[in-house]
């Protein structure tokens, strides 16, 4: 079995504290052997580090980068949830809304920088099926907003 | 076990009918323990409540009360499925498209009006992941479209 | 038991090759006996057939049109993965995100070119629960994104 935690750290990877909900939900939740989180945004330390629509206020890069940020988020719900990423067996979906200027359409390429990091990190494991859409407007005008299934080996809890 | 039926009661909460679908699709299907509800909006005998979009045609708050009426069809959904609330065991997952005049972020906000709901009747089975996401625009020019996902009681049905 | 193959050929529909992903994700992930897919769009031997916003660029006509060919394509995702569309045991939930240009309210119309033609294929197991919703923008400028979650038979695979 890989080591997801320590592939992390092979990589060079930090996780940031888990990032609290902004208001009376729960950052995931568990059902079986699936974890269905929250939507996530790109904050670091409470504050966010991308703001506005991407091909508008933001490049394409930056909208790349932000959803690496938001990613890095997610992973660690994960492991505040489960205690390690060890647990996980399988990224199944992954949905990247992108707050998006009329008009710009490469979506897809912004959701690249979450896709391509969970293949680094999980491997094949982290082969999900994907979505990735234009957003009108996001909470807190945050430019992307992300959402996961994943789920959890059996021996999980 | 607490009782969501009486807990409805009890907070002065009357469920409408459940809405009929606008087309060929049904209500909720059930897969293994889960629900997975069609998206709903706030109609009340089968008209919008609620038109237009949040932070132009609506406030905040009538975007939220839109919100809290959203979610009282989505329960009346449930409870036709399954006869009573008390079939549930989780709400797994709530997504609240909220339409979104441009530059309105606060969606968060307008997804309260459901989510606080939730966690009043259901108490800790109702704490859920959450996404509140902003759409150009919603079928029939509805503010608010929600989805859900629920995990039921493995006794029922 | 249907035959959804032969049914297939009594409508005289053919699907076309499964497309490819347009980058690292998957087409679709099984958890349990549940498929879930990735976001598809309309696109015929790796080319978009139809682009643009519903309401603008596209009639409503053109919108269900091309809701059908996306359809079509997410069902050579599921016989690509499962060798046959008999593995369906139900049609679990569809989400048709509908490139709206400003003021288009009819995303439900749009969807009914992907859900009749389901119910039409799998009779009452096509009978799904369903969202549609309006996208501000789509990758690629599509006009249609349809997400699909699908269970399949537990003695498959």
């Amino acid at each position: 079995m890989m080591d997801y935690e320590n592939r992390l750290h092979e990589l060079g990877v930090a996780l940031p504290p888990a990032p609290k909900p902004a208001a009376i939900y729960i950052p995931v939740v568990r059902t079986g052997n699936l974890l269905f989180l929250s939507g996530i945004i790109p904050s670091v330390d409470g504050t966010l580090r991308f703001s506005g629509k991407v091909g508008r206020n933001l490049t394409l890069e930056e909208g790349r980068e932000a959803a690496k940020v938001t990613l890095l988020n997610a992973l660690a719900v994960i492991k505040a949830e489960c205690g390690s990423l060890n647990a996980v067996s399988r990224i199944v979906r992954v949905a990247v809304h992108v707050a998006s200027a009329e008009g710009f359409s490469e979506q897809s390429k912004v959701a690249d920088g979450a896709s391509n990091l969970l293949v680094e990190i999980f491997g094949e494991a982290g082969r999900h099926a994907r979505l990735a859409l234009g957003a009108a407007e996001l909470p807190f005008s945050a430019p992307i907003e992300l959402e996961m299934i994943v789920e959890i080996r059996a021996d999980q809890g």
